[in-house]
């Protein structure tokens, strides 16, 4: 299926993409802003479902890395995405015809319409996480033996590098620091892939998904029905827990935004407490001590009245949320994958339990 | 001039670049094996002078960078200059003609040489500093304006990359992240510069600068003579002290090795005592408190009998050395190139006062 997206559906898109971000990928905001200017200075994006791509025709992904809590006061020069595709245009040597998403997130969704807009190319209907993640390696494409190289990445000074690197875990080392060089954040292109690899690895529909969630909590605000039900309908989601943000402590470290949230219950969570532990992304949520949902599954803090997903960087003490756990995608859930995005990765103790699971349980 | 070099030549040169070194541009035994073992394999080099070059034709310099304390530890797979300069010569997409050395010492003389063997190249005989510096933008080239970019990088798993960026500084803050990623030392090419601007930046004569000395210390040994006599003579340089190794203080942090050496005077010197502080290179000497010589002049500490080199990270306690100091080429000596290498920037009190000067009013 082949159709186009205007400033309404990017709204929506990155409203969505934000619930599907997990307190990572950006603010809804900016990115919105970023890819409304783009499309009303060159049009509107055609986004494309993976049965439109040929097997041997090539797409790239487009993101912005690096830590957000700097994310929101750099704003971009404007010609760092195009400079990083050009340069991964010029290593790869064959024709790129897709720009695609590598996660789903307010910024991280809209910048590829963005520049997809700018380079009148079609954007595919699908993206690399179907949430966001901090790490490169952490990709689906990785999990299938897709290479990020050639990756690279370009600043708003001018800078820019290309590298290529043994495996997707070194891309992650080199690039982290390049992106602190660059001032903590950096524009990026790479997991170049084709159309047979991205049938194979990537997680489809995301964009469709994130601009359903954002249409949802659009027309929910407008009916005065109940968003964050809205929400968990679409996404298949829980809600896990209402309270009130009493203690947020994060800090940017090795280019990250790393942190915990506190939150005390209220109403049906009264007496309660929730801890919920992030990196760039929430990664595990705790009640009274006990993990209720890690990762990879997806853990979101929403406004309680209007549903507007909060990301880390926007933690504040006050908020009145409730938190929605939705599961991830089945790429993640193998033995392999939770190598690579389990608990034990970011060093947490306990095995993955899908959260469906544990909701049967409670 | 042309001339074909061979192993002896290549013996000499790693010797006596390694007292032009200043303590740093790598070890002149491991530089030699490269050297040698790759004119073993490929035939003997020939070495070019700059009025040999055409205007308009390229080349490009090859070096490690990174600690010196890793580098004698870390043995290179074999092709990761070749991978540098494959990289620079993909991006320039001009066709390279000439090899050339970035900085005088016993490595980063000589793998230039093992690379143009492998090659079947011409090695230029000149380099960007007429001695060693430990960072990037510290060439005579950067002087005239001549940018490191395409800067590419490569190390023995197979890991690369390649840097653009807005001037000479960036270079060194971004590629010294991924030298200490690529654990702690890489193999570089960069500098890539035409005929008419080697005319006008380079430091010519290095090479056969450094074989000059390297004889005429491997002659001296041979005839009995004062070997470090025989330096001061092809150096103009002067002996500044001679004394016992008595304390080394070093700490390899940020992708460098930093430290101190105190010398405690014997014979002529008997109770003085000098110190010596180094960046990978030897930057400063203080005898009794008082500052002697300094960047960018040469300061190199040879074992007292057979004038051997002792670079810093192989600086001793009991050694006894001759500490030599030089004079560096009048390109360093004028008020834009103290700002880039002069005792300010590395953070010393005091202006720079050429090392004649001293030795005059001493």
């Amino acid at each position: 299926m082949r159709r186009m997206i205007g400033v309404q559906e990017v709204e929506d898109i990155a409203l969505g993409a934000a619930v599907l971000g997990t307190g990572g990928g950006g603010d809804p905001y900016i990115g919105k802003l970023m890819a409304t200017q783009s499309i009303g200075d060159h049009g509107p994006v055609e986004l494309v479902t993976i049965d439109e791509m040929g097997d041997d025709e090539w797409s790239v992904s487009i993101a912005m890395m690096g830590a957000p809590t700097v994310m929101v006061e750099k704003i971009p020069g404007g010609g760092e995405a195009q400079h990083a595709f050009n340069a991964v245009q010029s290593y790869l040597g064959k024709p790129i015809k897709y720009i695609y998403s590598i996660e789903a997130g307010g910024i991280n969704s809209t910048i590829p319409i963005a520049l997809a807009a700018q380079l009148h190319m079609p954007l595919l209907d699908l993206d690399g996480m179907g949430r966001a993640f901090p790490e490169i390696q952490m990709v689906t494409h990785n999990l299938f033996g897709i290479t990020a190289t050639p990756f690279t990445m370009a600043d708003e000074k001018g800078n820019s590098a290309v590298l290529a690197t043994i495996d997707n875990r070194w891309m992650e080392t080199f690039a982290r620091s390049i992106a602190v060089n660059m001032g903590a954040t950096a524009h990026i292109a790479a997991y170049a892939a084709s159309g047979a690899q991205q049938r194979e690895a990537a997680v489809y529909g995301t964009m469709s998904l994130a601009e359903s969630i954002g249409r949802g909590i659009r027309e929910a605000r407008a009916a005065h029905a109940d968003v964050v039900d809205h929400i968990c309908d679409i996404t298949k989601g829980y809600v896990i827990f209402h309270g009130k943000i009493v203690d947020v402590q994060r800090r940017t470290v090795a280019g990250f935004a790393r942190g915990e949230a506190i939150i005390d219950g209220i109403a049906e969570d009264l007496g309660h407490q929730m801890s919920i532990q992030f990196q760039n992304e929430n990664l595990m949520a705790a009640k009274d001590g006990a993990i209720v949902v890690s990762v990879p599954d997806l853990i979101t803090m929403v406004e309680e009245e209007t549903g507007e997903p909060i990301t880390t960087e926007g933690l504040r003490y006050g908020f009145r949320v409730k938190v929605v756990a939705m599961p991830s995608h089945p790429h993640w859930r193998t033995p392999a994958a939770l190598k690579v995005v389990g608990p034990q990765y970011f060093g947490y103790e306990g095995e993955f339990v899908p959260v469906e699971q544990r909701m049967r349980g409670a």
